[in-house]
């Protein structure tokens, strides 16, 4: 059984947006050399999100008014407690509409993903930099 | 290790529609001879989604009207790009909240489910061939 | 190939409510000797949510609300069919918003976690006793 593991680096300017990973992870699937698997994708991060979607920039500005409306930022007065502070509580729930991660089965030394699937990273908290996990095991 | 993979096929004629898939998983996982491991099943399109849930036929029909509520078929004039063009936003935007794929433990050469969990396949765009990959991994 | 697999057992008192389960699974992956590989957490239940975010009661308090809002309790006269019955719809609803499982990387015998990840319970429909699966395959 072979066991490949490395952090993929990400730093979206904005507060929110979507970027195409698949090229990094099948950079990572190759070095890793295994052929017949499962590779994990997942981000670090709890205001952040890896999924599986067409790559389609109207989509995506689409998923943007889509997100703020069923998980609203909230407003000010809704902060009762000082543990939490940040203006961030809407990114969490983004981020769970979205998912935290993806698995892709391996084929032949491949990604074995359908013709329009590609591997996303929905950032919901952008502006520092972000980790995401690829994690593979398999012969 | 193992490792075994099939498409399963699946023309739904409605738009939108629910089908409990666990019948076929489970034959796949019978082929593959996996007694220790996992089974991995997931929509190779991004329109529809591959799930757990209670096969209920009355749960579903509230699906519906609930997908509709939280991601309705947008307006035309939402669509300022030609590039999409398709009204198919909304499938997209309910294939993630209902999820693209589903991990099940392999236990003993039996798909390793709670009592009420069945395989199920959500389609948000239906009326043509569409395609779900199972790949198993294990001993 | 290594395979552990174990439940741990919930019972939380109110309708709805969440757990921080991390310390239960880290105990499991212990126990497996597993030192690369996946760990599989899935609720074994279709109204109850295994996923992964921060500790923070806050946040919690605050989700309560939102599920609310995007998966209200429906109206009693909502339930025509006589099969499903129980107030529950809704619970279900919240499931798959938050999602069913959490797959976690093993990397040198540790969850394979982000600084703030936790692996957090949510029931959406409490007051007895529930399942979770953890599944562990590596070496």
């Amino acid at each position: 059984m072979k066991s490949y593991r490395k952090e993929v680096l990400l730093n979206i300017a904005t507060h929110q947006g979507f970027v195409n990973i698949t090229p990094q992870i099948k950079d990572c699937l190759l070095e890793s050399g295994v052929m017949e698997g499962f590779l994990l994708i997942n981000s670090m991060h709890v205001t952040s999100s890896v999924f599986i979607d067409d790559e389609e920039e109207g989509l995506y500005r689409h998923y943007e008014t889509w997100l703020e409306k069923l998980a609203p930022v909230l407003p000010a007065g809704d902060y009762s407690d000082e543990v939490i502070g940040e203006d961030i509580i809407d990114s969490h729930m983004k981020r769970h509409l979205m998912g935290r991660e993806a698995m892709v089965a391996v084929t032949k030394g491949r990604l074995d993903l359908g013709h329009w699937e590609q591997i996303m990273y929905g950032e919901f908290d952008g502006g520092r930099p972000k980790r995401v996990l690829v994690k593979i095991i398999g012969e």
